[in-house]
Formats: C-alpha cells, structure tokens, sequence
C-alpha cells in the first residue's frame, strides 16, 4: 500500500492544490491520501466523484494530527517505509534512493509526506527519507509525480481503474469517452 | 528552446496552480513560460524573485491572445513541435511518442502548451501531438513534469541554475542552504 500524507491544509488557499495533489496521487498508483490541517469536505466530495466516474479503489480522509496519524502507521507497518518529499532532500534519481525504490517495487508499504506552507523540523527526522525531485523550488505536485513515477512502473497502473462509470481512450487528435457497460449509466 | 504555454490564467483562482506550472516549468528544464487569459503580474514578480534566489535565465510573460503567439511561434520555429498536454492524448510512453521525444533530445524547439479550465477544441488540430501523463483526470503541474522529464534528461540540469544569490545541496536529515559567493548578499 502506498499512502500519501499532506500536511497543514488550508480552507479556500490549498483547495485546488491538495486536491492536484490528491488526484496525482491517485493517478500514479497510490492507494490513498490522507490530509492535516484544516477539514475540507469539499475535497473529499471532488476525488469521490473521480473515483466514482473514472473508477479504483483510492481512499481520501482528513485526519486529525499528522504525528499521530504517522505513529499509528508505523506501528502497523514495521517494516515500511517513510519518504518525506522535500527540495531540501536527496534527488530521487541519485543512487542513494536505489535501494529505497527497489524495495517499494518488491511491495515494501510507503507512506508519502508532502508538504504544505512550513513543514515542521521534526518531519526531518522522523522520515526514512527526505527525497527531492531536485533541489529547486517548485511544486509539490510535481515531486509526488515524479517520486510515484520512479516507485510505480506506469505500465503497472493499468486494471487499477477498472470499476468507473466512464474511461478515456487515447486520442492524437481529439477526446474519446467511453461509457463503461458494467455500471448504471444514468447520469 | 522549450517554453511552455499555459492556456486562460484567472486571477486569484489560478495563481497558485499556475505558479506551481511556472515553476515546475524552470526546474524540470524549460526555458520560459508565457502565460494567456487575465494578466496577473503577482506571478512574473514571483517567478523573478524565484530566478534571482537561485539562478537560471527563465523567462516569465503574459501575451495576449495564445492564438496570435501560438501562429508566431509557428513561424519563427519552422521544424519546432507543439505539444499538447490533455488527459485525452496518447500517454507520453506510448511507443508513438517515441520519435518526438528524441527529436526533443537532439534539439528541437518545443512549445508545450497546458491547459486551463476549458481547452478550445481547435487546440488538438494546432498541435503536432496530443499527449497524456496517463487518461486519468490530475493535474497540469504532474502532467508537465512528467513529460518534461521524458523530453530532458535531469541529469542535464545541472549547471543551468548557477548564477543565483542561494543554492540548496541535497541532505538526507534537514536543510542545507548556501550563499553564493559570486552575488551581492544583501537580502
């Protein structure tokens, strides 16, 4: 299982960012993202409704506070792995992460930590590891994607949205949206 | 050259997710980004402050219409490609996009051009390639780092970020920050 964590969520501010956040995580293999900081129903609604239309089994919550949430998922995953995504890290693709992603391919569980406005020190320590998708200031977007892109093979990730109501068809030239027979097709 | 276009900005609304585009843009290697829809100049002061503090020539600017720029760029790039990044295209490892992407590697100009809250139609007839970081809905800023990084090797970033006030040296267990010697330290 690989869960993400999100820290210090604001109302209003981080809206449309935690939710990118949360639908990369779920768009590159991870099974589920919890989120600190400020409750925000409306997330849960806008990623329930994707799972709902484009299908898998991907869990978003609020919870209460990070360091417990981080307590509890380490006593019930001794040998999993903690990854603090931060531009202050060692970048994923140095070889000092091989054997961290060789074990994340064998199955090892993973909890992802992406940060919000100002990340606690103690995130530093507490963490197996603090990864950068480089040492430059940009997204943390773009760190989850790039980290899951290295952890999941992509081929992978197909069969893992299989339950949705509708599902995309490459196109080079326009959109293709099928209608998935097995479900309801009201609207 | 590789300079991203980012489609229909909005004022408040966008500005965050279109300053995490901007700057996942320099740190995944593109050269510029212009951006279309409401002007917002809150963003070109951040990005700048963004390339003082740590280096680069990465160009910021809002254009008028993407139409007008999209059939500039066109002519001043004869053998450049316009890529588009939608959840409707061929996905960026899809053996298809093999021949752009080492076009891309061996020089080619590109316009990467990502999308705001509604993506005319015409777009997927102007560029040469309709490409998807996967068919699942999640974000612009994931979608442009993946392709990105598919189109540049990381590896080649470095030194492309050197004439900055700071830079960051990756450390596995906190914050490492050092000046550089070679500007004004005033802060």
């Amino acid at each position: 299982m690989i869960t993400v964590l999100r820290l210090g969520h604001r109302v209003v501010r981080d809206q449309r960012l935690t939710t990118h956040v949360a639908l990369t995580a779920r768009a590159f293999g991870a099974d589920g993202i919890v989120i600190s900081g400020e409750k925000d129903e409306g997330i849960i609604r806008v990623i329930k409704r994707v799972c709902e239309e484009f299908g898998g089994n991907f869990d978003a919550r609020f919870i209460e506070s990070w360091r417990g949430f981080v307590k509890e998922w380490r006593e019930k995953n001794r040998t999993g792995i903690i990854v603090h995504l931060t531009m202050y890290g060692v970048d994923i693709d140095d070889e000092r992460c091989g054997e961290m992603l060789r074990k994340i391919k064998e199955g090892a569980d993973v909890l992802v930590v992406v940060g919000g406005p100002k990340v606690e020190g103690q995130m530093y320590q507490i963490a197996d590891y603090n990864i950068a998708a480089g040492n430059q200031p940009h997204s943390e977007v773009a760190a989850l994607a790039l980290f899951l892109d290295r952890a999941i093979e992509r081929k992978k990730l197909k069969g893992k949205f299989e339950n949705g109501r509708i599902r995309i068809i490459s196109n080079p030239r326009g959109k293709t949206i099928v209608q998935n027979k097995t479900k309801d097709q009201t609207e």
